[in-house]
């Protein structure tokens, strides 16, 4: 089959971890391709949100291994004559169905190879209409973790006919000396990720963030440069300035939430 | 120890993952058995719901990888001389509390061997009285993916002499024209899954489907086969017909639980 | 790089499963080990409590197979000047934050080497300031999976300069014929985990356990000694004694909590 280190088969979906749908599909990769190491990136993306989960795999991507499959569903379409894709960029293969979810893969990734999932032979012999997860996307990605080539899932498909979506880290705005952006996404320690990058502010120039519920947070190096429970600015690890409280739930104690307006300015307001 | 692919083990409990004790039975697993693939089926099985885990493992195992090890533990009776059993079907082995939760597999698998485990030397050397999961049926599990013998895990038991509990699946009844069943699982996205099977549908027929919430819901292929938010019935992933809303949450945007009744028509009622 | 069977990485954070920090850290992982089997321990400590942390980690360390690298991350100083170390004791590589998460550790396991982590070379190149498990804990792990030695990560620390912090598992009295100690876990079930060690009360006697809830309840061996739905105290599988309700939820039904005070009697109170 494969030669050298094991295949790494990558799973994010939307099906949560309380049913068994997700350890499912990993018997059904196991079975075909036994030596697969399956990771789990994350099954807690909100359901039917294809933007949240663009957003998310696009981050995570860079931290995958090399020449890692990767299973993307989600997947309100299940069932109909949507498409299933596997796209192959120059470090990585991507499964998902053709609604917007690898739109941060087309944006910046360097795409090789688009196909159509569509040869029988790679899926289960009885298909669902509403699990394709189990029943196409993960028999074909164990295929190519055996050995099977791209071409062998489908006919070619031109990128520049999949399906993508506005993105929110790209919703931010330039306004001289400030940024206008939104909350995009809440962690589970309720820290709120912005739309704002900071590699595209001046660096040159000391930041300050402000929402509706705290004007002038100073842009901070980490959660533990202000005093417990207190509210602060800095970039996270996916390079996007998040809001956080330390030792706190900044969603819970600034009663901010996901679409809330943030702005960064490049001195502190009103000054 | 064994030849070829490695070993795989599958684990279903009702521990959840809050705690450590599926991390500690990894733990335990690996050390005897260092090559065993562990998937997780699922451990949000209610507590101590042995009904519910014996309906999910039954609709699971046709999806586990052939060979694989198999160890459940809804455990309400752990600790006491409830017998911890063994059981080799065409495909598979299964190691859990006799108490029920194998009900689906003596029902639907080939049963070759079954034993009680009693071998002290395939358990942990200090058993405790509140953990077999990990003290029992890890470690035994273990070694049976080490090269141990069914045999050597204790003396044979009879599979007429294991417990066997009604399963929620087989509560449906034909009256003629119409199925009646009841909601059985209601899954992470809300879906509620009925005791109605489809494969006992007259598939010539259109069905229609009636709860309290919603009389006359015809029987779908797939989500997005009604409005946004709508309501639908159609056959889910494991052949039950389940109710659902298009991008919603059926469960509670209809307000139904497990245990309500259902029905199914060959005709819409009342015409 | 290593020789005989693959090195086994065990993780234990605060950062839940519902993001894809967990996952990211996975794939760092691979990356660099790519036969590294990776065991959750469990990433539900309550956030930033270290002395949660540092409790679970001594309890579940009996149960890592030998050679385990285990990567502890719990860390609300991140990004400060706190250290990050590795630790090799006679079993097992620990790499955590300097923060007492280890203190469990360091009481009970005899310590053969420490470290500063401070090579940069088994960091990733771009560090972030908030989340180390990503960034430097797991690519150290996995250096250290594929060959490295400890020494290779950092220069060499005085264990006894390494942070302590007082364990519940200690905060328990003996005041003669009794036991005073206090609630400090609750588990997934609602089993309460009480400070008072099994071992320490003399196996002679019966005990009996209050609380402000329950005066007497005797030490029982399991669960199901009880009625359904009623209350006991037994010895749970870490060997603390625990309060608990069969098949039902003690936190609830009871209405007791972390902190709440446990006493364990020699005879019943009053008699």
């Amino acid at each position: 089959m494969h030669t050298g280190q094991p295949p790494v088969i990558v799973l994010m979906t939307d099906f949560g971890l309380s049913d068994t749908y997700v350890g499912q599909m990993k018997g059904v990769i196991l079975s075909i391709a036994p030596d697969a190491r399956i990771v789990d990136l994350t099954h807690a993306v909100t359901p039917q949100n294809i933007v949240q989960g663009a957003f998310l795999l696009g981050k995570s991507t860079p931290f995958f291994p090399e020449k890692s499959i990767v299973v993307a569903v989600v997947d309100p379409g299940v069932g109909t004559s949507r498409k299933a894709i596997a796209v192959k960029t120059a470090r990585h293969i991507f499964l998902a169905p053709d609604n917007g979810l690898l739109t941060a893969i087309f944006q910046t990734e360097e795409i090789m190879h688009c196909v159509s999932i569509t040869n029988e032979r790679v899926m289960l012999p009885a298909l669902s209409s509403t699990f394709h997860g189990r029943d196409i996307f993960s028999p074909a990605a164990a295929h190519l973790a055996s050995g099977f080539q791209l071409q062998e899932l489908g006919e070619a498909r031109k990128t520049s006919e999949c399906t993508r979506i506005p993105l929110p880290s790209c919703q931010s705005q330039n306004n001289g000396s400030s940024w206008e952006g939104k909350i995009i996404y809440t962690d589970y320690f309720g820290n709120l990720i912005t739309s704002l990058e900071y590699r595209l502010l001046d660096q040159s120039k000391q930041w300050f963030v402000g929402t509706k519920a705290c004007q002038e947070l100073p842009l901070s190096v980490t959660y533990a440069d202000v005093a417990d429970q207190q509210p602060l600015a800095c970039t996270g690890s996916s390079g996007m300035i998040e809001i956080a409280v330390r030792n706190g739930n900044a969603a819970q104690l600034l009663n901010l939430k996901d679409g809330d307006p943030v702005t960064a300015y490049a001195s502190p307001a009103g000054k």
